[in-house]
């Protein structure tokens, strides 16, 4: 193998699938991405066991082919050598099949490589779906549902994101079982689909989009795997294996009281009044709503005791009493972009239900905490 | 204790006065800002084991002054709460002397506090020297020396800086006796000292200082002690105690070959040979200074092999051989901001000294790494 090639191109998709590589894996061939040179072009591939990362560059862009092959070079070590270059041009050559010269005007890198036969294969599945997402929509869905789901290993199913889809409506949902996330898209297949994505392999994806909201990705779903196209880049990851379980039911039909609050000014003062029990791992803030006012309190035995209020709008003229957890709130309202959020509410054991009001694609439900 | 102050100032000074606490603390009151309000103004005064800051707030700057006292607040929390806080106006009242009100508009937090007389006093010892300083100068000392100073506790006096003064020179020098760096400053006025200040001291100390580069620093030196003051900011800190080596001798009159090389190129350069060792801690380069040329490498058994060339401009015929650590060489050339620099060199087992070729004030020293 040996060819000549722009140095911020190669870096560019280096960057881009070195992001599988895993710094933890005991496999040396796992730590290294695989250069594959063909008369087509350079595919350079990088995995771990969860999830695999292939860049292609077209021949019409590698500047010189003079002979074709392939070799594994450690990711690390080749990442950050060419971002250090200051050439334009880099000169790649594998010396007896297991070194590799980097060659620029004044500088020289050899480096140990590994043989391409170790590296692991994609493994071929019959496809079970196929549909389309543009990023704009990807990225909605990581932003509304990513951070709700469970970093347990002892429920491993709630470390995904729920991708389910019925009549052509998707819906994602993520859930530690004590906040729940859910965002529907409608889709322009009518597909039925019920699939587990593993969180980590749907946020190192979205960290390969670019801004370019209206551009394609292309999903296909197998039986145990999950492959996205998008540019040059194909993406595989593994699905979770098991039952994810039905939520729909948890979110009730009618409510007891549903009332508006300004969104900004809520997050602020959930943020300011939480403070007081910021370290600790039930950060729990007590609403009392009372004709138009909702009275925000945290107390600490040791430290003392934070009050606000804000002002609502009421469907209905119902005081009420609910506590819940600062943080799971907060991060509920950071999803909301509507100037207001609506929320709504049941008994004080039952689940609050936060909305935006210009989004009904979207909601977030919060397990209250139950205090006497 | 009763004010009104404007959000903004207060939470400046508490910013200010917040890098004296040491979470680690196991004294209660340390991890506290002491609050003293007297006729004059308002003192915020924060302390660990080995510094001090003080911040004074004028009268004439405090929107009402209802009653005088003091309190000492968890600095933790009164920061953080008083950041968060969107409102102008902050209203301060110490209940039954134990507890504080903060009081906005539509916020109320009640905080335990802590009595002021448990509080560390400044203790009072006499004046040994004094002399003023330039923010920009003090930066310069910080910038060019402090990266030099050692880590490790075997050897505590190499964790500080030493400033030692004759005739109205001042020099400064930090070591970890691996490699040392120096810088000078002409006084104004002549004083003789020879004291070391903690880097930590010296680091903490820096960060309190904005932009406005005449503004001037005053020192103060004590037997044991050191204060600075600079605009309402006094900061106080511990002096190392034992003797600095005298490291003036280390520094040679004569060389074997000097040589000139260009700054960035020859940053770069040892940044990209050095990759392959980047993770052991001796990261050897190897130089070899053959007529015009430098050619630099750096070998690891496991990985391969990296070669870089250069130019450089030499005051004699001689050609040279040495090694160092490029991570030493690294941190040297950084504090270089002329386009070139001057390397002097003995033999390969003497010391490399590193200088910028407009700036005679500064000198770096690394010694070789000793190779076969």
């Amino acid at each position: 193998m040996e060819f000549i090639i722009n140095k911020n191109l190669l870096l560019e998709n280096l960057n881009n699938v070195s992001k599988a590589i895993s710094s933890k894996n005991l496999i040396p061939v796992l730590a290294g991405i695989n250069f594959s040179l063909d008369s087509k072009g350079l595919s350079l591939t990088a995995c771990d066991n969860e999830i695999m990362i292939n860049a292609f560059i077209n021949k019409k862009e590698i500047k010189d082919i003079i002979s074709e092959g392939n070799i594994i070079i450690s990711g690390k070590y080749i990442v950050e050598y060419i971002r250090k270059l200051t050439a334009e041009d880099i000169h790649f050559t594998v010396l007896d099949g297991t070194k590799v010269l980097i060659k620029t005007n004044h500088s020289e890198l050899t480096i140990n490589g590994m043989d391409s036969s170790d590296f692991p294969k994609w493994e071929i599945e019959k496809t079970v779906n196929n549909f389309e997402l543009k990023v704009n929509e990807y990225k909605e869905i990581i932003s509304q549902t990513l951070f709700a789901a469970g970093v347990s290993e002892t429920r491993p199913i709630f470390t995904g994101v729920n991708f389910s889809a019925e009549k052509g409506l998707l819906s994602c949902v993520a859930t530690d079982s004590y906040r729940l996330a859910k965002y529907k898209i409608n889709l322009e297949k009518d597909i039925d689909m019920n699939i587990v994505i593993p969180s980590k392999s749907l946020s190192e994806f979205n960290k390969l989009l670019n801004d370019n909201k209206q551009k394609t990705i292309g999903v296909q779903v197998y039986v145990s795997k999950i492959v996205l196209n998008y540019e040059n880049i194909i993406f595989q990851s593994k699905l979770l294996s098991g039952t994810y379980p039905n939520t729909s039911q948890l979110i009730p039909d009618n409510y007891e009281l549903i009332f508006e609050i300004k969104t900004n000014e809520f997050y602020q003062i959930i943020d300011r009044v939480s403070l007081l029990n910021m370290d600790k791992e039930k950060n729990t803030v007590n609403l009392v709503i009372k004709n138009d006012i909702a009275t925000l309190t945290s107390t600490s035995p040791e430290l003392g005791k934070a009050v606000e209020q804000i002002e609502i709008t009421k469907n209905n003229n119902i005081d009420f009493e609910i506590s819940f957890s600062s943080k799971f709130m907060l991060e509920a309202l950071k999803t909301i972009k509507s100037e207001k959020t609506i929320i709504k509410l049941n008994d004080r054991l039952k689940p609050i239900i936060i909305e935006s009001t210009d989004n009904n694609h979207a909601l977030q439900l919060i397990v209250p905490i139950i205090t006497y």
